[in-house]
């Protein structure tokens, strides 16, 4: 017998003396299985259901109901290409915040630049920091990590209370079902918008340009609001299909002619100033989803 | 009940009246699930368990021993990415050759170029040769479909017989288990080298490089034979992880010198002049990996 205390639901089962997680993606009539090594962490929070598990392709997962958000082994993916192009797109950011991202991966990627006075966190639920902490993104005590600031709020009503606030906002969304349905509304992209400063930059997480229309949609509304609207994508190994999308959304500065000897990349292990340009290149396929009427 | 008339082994299993094909990863711990709408056919050849099935995410896949090689839907990612380069940096290929790829996806890419007189397609297992044809990739009948020429031979006996012969030579190995396993050798890439004319160039599948060490391993065996070697990426939904790395090496002309009008893309999906570029950036973790002793 796999040995855990937990009294476990649907994505986690236990076949043959072997515990499994299974990503099931129904749309796609698709299921992908990951052998559990051990499960550290399993509850069921008022949101969602959270779990913490090593697996041998990925290391130690988050896993929020079913779908592995981010891990050990390719999270670096993640939390670099969603916060440095926006923050070397704009000449000194000081007020950032990101909606989601409670594993605090991205708030500590933006740390890097110097011009930072102040990080805002925004999870809807404590949770999933609390088991960040403790089990994926250990605080290391250092000063600079006090400019961090968790918000215990729903991120679509903290939003509505921000107006010209924040100089880059990075929306961390996981995909549009449970807590996260209402960060793709339209009225949501307003919001954002309102919550910038006047050359404030957006950043989103827009889902796989491959397997789902969220890309599109999301660009073409933040196309109403402002001038300089971009995708970008990169290849994430633990998420369906690699390839990701990022839009970003400007209302001063434009990525394209950012100045790359900002890019604090001294340590990262995704982006560079070559993948920060070639990182808006798009396969044809994918431009031409986005030019369709 | 599924309503099919075969007698299935390992990958394909039967559960709740639906049929599943299971995809193993056991050096990651991991399976990939697709739910098969239909199994249009079904099949153990001398050489391997050749199957075609339909599936949602990806439409009609070929499938050797369990493992997608190429599919309908993404199917021309692999395809464009594997010869366009190749050809468009040799200013005038006229004999080309490529080893595996018995679906023909990419000699109809290359035929896309005028100054080819002759395509030579080396597949090892006849079989997949005539599964593709009736399932996958049914021959058009135009004229110039006439220049494609298949050999059935074991890639690894043909090519020692091949002296400074080929413009272009295409390596499509699959995975280096069962037929393939010779594609991996190190005397391979010898007689790759000798089989190329003088201003010749060789493209190599060379696997995930998140995931695998042939990259690293391809690319120093490539470098000790070539002047110009160099590792390009492409985002394949099917494949596992997405990021996939071919290896370039040439003879005489460098693929990032090449003159970008003859680059043969105005029907491709995948790529442009611009990815052709993009995709010789590599993420900071691709080039460390290549650069480490």
């Amino acid at each position: 017998m796999t040995n855990h205390k937990y009294s476990l639901t649907g994505y986690h089962k236990e076949e043959n003396e072997e515990l499994w997680l299974w990503d099931d993606l129904p749309e796609l009539d698709m299921e992908i299985g990951y052998k559990v090594g051990s499960l550290l962490h399993y509850e069921h929070s008022p949101f969602q259901e959270i779990s913490i598990v090593e697996t041998k392709a990925f290391g130690r997962m988050l896993v929020l109901d079913g779908t592995p958000q981010v891990t050990a082994k390719d999270g670096f993916i993640y939390n670099e290409m969603i916060t440095h192009i926006a923050m070397a797109a704009h000449p000194k950011p000081q007020k950032v915040a990101m909606i989601g991202g409670g594993d605090c991966g991205p708030a500590r990627e933006a740390l890097k630049y110097e011009s930072v006075q102040q990080i805002d966190v925004v999870e809807i639920d404590p949770r999933v920091i609390e088991v960040c902490r403790t089990w994926m993104t250990k605080e290391t005590g250092q000063e600079r990590e006090g400019l961090i600031r968790t918000v215990l709020k729903d991120g679509y009503k903290w939003i509505q209370e921000q107006k010209n606030m924040y100089d880059v906002l990075l929306v961390d969304r996981s995909d549009p079902y449970g807590p996260a349905v209402s960060l793709y509304k339209p009225q949501f992209y307003q919001y954002v918008y309102d919550s910038l400063t006047d050359d404030g930059i957006a950043v989103f997480q827009s889902g796989s340009p491959y397997y789902s229309g969220i890309l599109k949609k999301t660009s073409s509304s933040l196309r109403k609001l402002f001038p300089i609207v971009h995708t970008y994508i990169c290849s994430i190994p633990s998420f369906p299909g690699g390839i990701w999308s990022f839009t970003i959304a400007s209302k001063k500065w434009d990525p394209l002619e950012a100045d790359l000897n900002g890019l604090q990349w001294q340590d990262a292990k995704y982006i560079n100033p070559e993948i920060f340009q070639a990182s808006f290149v798009l396969p044809q396929y994918i431009k031409s989803a986005l030019e369709e009427k």
